[in-house]
C-alpha cells in the first residue's frame, strides 16, 4: 500500500524508517516525492495540497497529523472522503500534563503568588483543598476524559459538558445548550477543550463568563477563535474572572503589543499544551492503516456534519 | 481530660467548638486561658511556653500543630516527653497539589515559557512526556509517599531516597548516604521533602547539585536551612540547574533585595505549599487523643534521636 506524508520533515523521515521496519508492505512517501500518484490511497497531512483529488485521483481518506481537523477546509474536500483526526497516547498525555498544571496553578493562586514574588511581597492566602474547588471541562472526547480522570484523582470536584450526553465516573456531566448555564455556574475553573466548529466559534465571550461564579478562572486549550479576547480582558478587569491560562490565540503567533503578553493575570504559552509525539503517533497510525486494510472504520473518523 | 491549645486563635476557637460537640469529655483550653494547670495532660502548640514543665507540671505529651517539629528546641524539652507531629489528610493533600504543580511546571519548561511571554516571544520547544522525565523525591514519609503516588499516576519515571530503606509501588527506592549519588544521577527533577535535622542542614549544596544530571531542576519544600542559597544561584548561573521552585527560605520572610525575588529561573512562594487544614486536622487530633486515652502510641510520634 502506498501512502503520502505531507507535514514536518524530520518526523516524516522517522515515520518512514519506522514503518519500513515494522510494516514493510506499507510505503510511506514524503511530500513532494510522492511516487506514482495513481497508487496513493491515503494522505497523512497537516494541510492537503490544493487540488487534492486531482493530485491523488484514487485517494481513499485524508488523515490529520494533529488532534483536530479544523485546519482543513472541509467545504473544499469531496463530501464522501473520510477525514480522520490523530488520536494517540502521546498527544493525550501532553494535554493531561498541561491541563493538570494549569488547573493546579489556578487552584493554588499561583498567578497571584508570582505577581507577589516580583513585587517582593511575602504574603500568604488561605488554602482551599481540591475537594473544595469545582473544575468544569467543556469537551468530553478523548482529551477531556483523560484530563478529568487525572483531576478526579487529585480530588477536585469535577464536572463536564459536551454537545451530546456522556457518562464519566466521578464526574457530574451536563450536555447541550440547555444545560450549559448549570454547568458554568458550577465551574470555579473552566477548561475549554472543545473542537473549533461554527457553534464554538466565539463561545468564550461575556455572556458565557457572566454565568461563571465570580472570580472564576479559565484554561483555554481549545482553538484561538473560540475566545473573544476583548471580553476576556473586560472580565479580568472587572474581577468577574481572576486569571486565565491561554495556550491558543487568533492569530498565532500572537501579534507584538497584544495585551495578553504583559497581562499580570494571564499565563500565555505558544500552543504547546500538547503535540503529536513522533514515536507513539506512528504506532497509532499503523493501527489505523491496518484497520483501513481490514475494511474497519479508522479511529478518529470525523463526522462531517458536526465538524469533529 | 484537659488539654491546652497555643497557636493561631481562630483555628483554636473552631477546634474548641468542634471538640465540645464531638468529644464533650475533652476540654480544650485556649492559651493563655489554661484553666487549672495541674490538670493539663497535653499541649497542642506551634511553640510551647518557656518553662514548659513548670507551667504544666503533669504534662504527658507535646503535640505540634504543624507537619514538622523542628520549630521545637528539643534540647529544652524533658528527654522522656513524647513529642508528636501533625499528620492529617488536608496537609498531605496540599503538599501533593503543590509538588505536582511544581514538577509539571518544571517538566514542561514553564519558567522558560513565562520568561518568553514577558519578552513577547512566541517560540515552541520540543515536548518530552512524563515517562521520559525522571523525578526524584527525597524524604519518603507520609508526604513523600503521597506525592510519589500522584507523580506515578501522571506517568513520571519516579525514584525515592530516604535515610532508611523503603518500598513504594512503581518507585525505584534508594537509601542512606552510600546510595545518594546514584539517586541524584537519576533525578532530572529533584524534590526535597526532608525534615530539618543536623544531617539535612545545608544538604542542598554544590556537592549535591554536582551529582544531578546537567540542567536538572529543584523543588524545595523541605525547610529553608537545608538549602545553600549561594550554591543554588551559582548552579543556575552555570546551567548546572535550569530552574527551581522554592517554598521555604532562611529566614522567612525572605529579606528585601534577596536575589531569589527577581531571579527569572526561580519561582518563589511564601511557605504556602501546604498548611494544616482546620477541619481535617481536628479530626486527626481527636483520633490521636483517643489513642492517648487508650494508652496506644500516637500517630506522628517523633524519634528524639533522629529528630523527626
Amino acid at each position: 500500500m502506498h501512502i503520502v506524508y505531507k507535514s514536518e520533515a524530520t518526523r516524516g523521515a522517522h515515520w518512514q524508517r519506522w514503518l519500513a521496519q515494522h510494516a514493510p508492505d506499507i510505503q510511506l512517501h514524503i511530500w513532494p516525492d510522492i511516487g506514482d500518484p495513481e497508487q496513493v490511497e491515503l494522505l497523512v497531512a497537516w494541510q492537503p495540497p490544493e487540488n487534492l483529488m486531482r493530485t491523488f485521483p484514487n485517494l481513499k481518506a485524508l488523515l490529520s497529523v494533529g488532534a483536530g481537523a479544523d485546519q482543513f477546509d472541509l467545504t473544499q474536500l469531496p463530501p464522501d472522503l473520510p477525514v480522520v483526526r490523530m488520536i494517540e497516547p502521546g498527544l493525550t498525555q501532553g494535554m493531561v500534563e498541561y491541563v493538570t498544571f494549569a488547573v493546579l496553578g489556578l487552584h493554588r493562586d499561583m498567578p497571584r503568588y508570582f505577581q507577589q514574588q516580583r513585587a517582593e511581597q511575602w504574603q500568604t492566602h488561605p488554602i482551599r483543598t481540591a475537594s473544595q474547588r469545582r473544575v468544569g471541562v467543556m469537551g468530553l472526547g478523548e482529551l477531556g476524559q483523560a484530563c478529568l480522570k487525572q483531576l478526579v484523582s487529585l480530588g477536585f470536584d469535577c464536572a463536564g459538558w459536551s454537545r451530546t450526553p456522556r457518562g464519566i465516573s466521578g464526574v457530574r456531566c451536563w450536555h447541550g445548550s440547555d444545560q450549559l448555564g448549570d454547568f458554568l455556574a458550577h465551574s470555579d475553573i473552566l477548561v475549554c477543550l472543545l473542537p473549533l466548529t461554527d457553534s464554538t466559534r466565539g463561545l468564550l465571550n461575556k455572556q458565557l463568563f457572566a454565568q461563571l461564579p465570580d472570580g472564576a478562572a479559565l484554561v483555554q486549550v481549545g482553538r484561538g477563535p473560540q475566545l473573544h479576547e476583548a471580553d476576556l480582558l473586560a472580565a479580568l478587569a472587572s474581577g468577574k474572572l481572576s486569571a486565565a491560562v491561554i495556550d491558543v490565540t487568533d492569530p498565532e503567533p500572537l501579534p507584538a503589543g497584544h495585551p495578553f503578553w504583559q497581562h499580570p493575570a494571564i499565563w500565555l504559552t505558544p500552543h504547546i499544551a500538547s503535540a503529536t509525539q513522533t514515536d507513539s503517533a506512528v504506532a497509532a497510525l499503523l493501527d489505523n492503516l491496518r484497520r483501513y486494510q481490514r475494511g474497519e472504520p479508522m479511529v478518529g473518523l470525523i463526522d462531517r456534519n458536526r465538524g469533529y
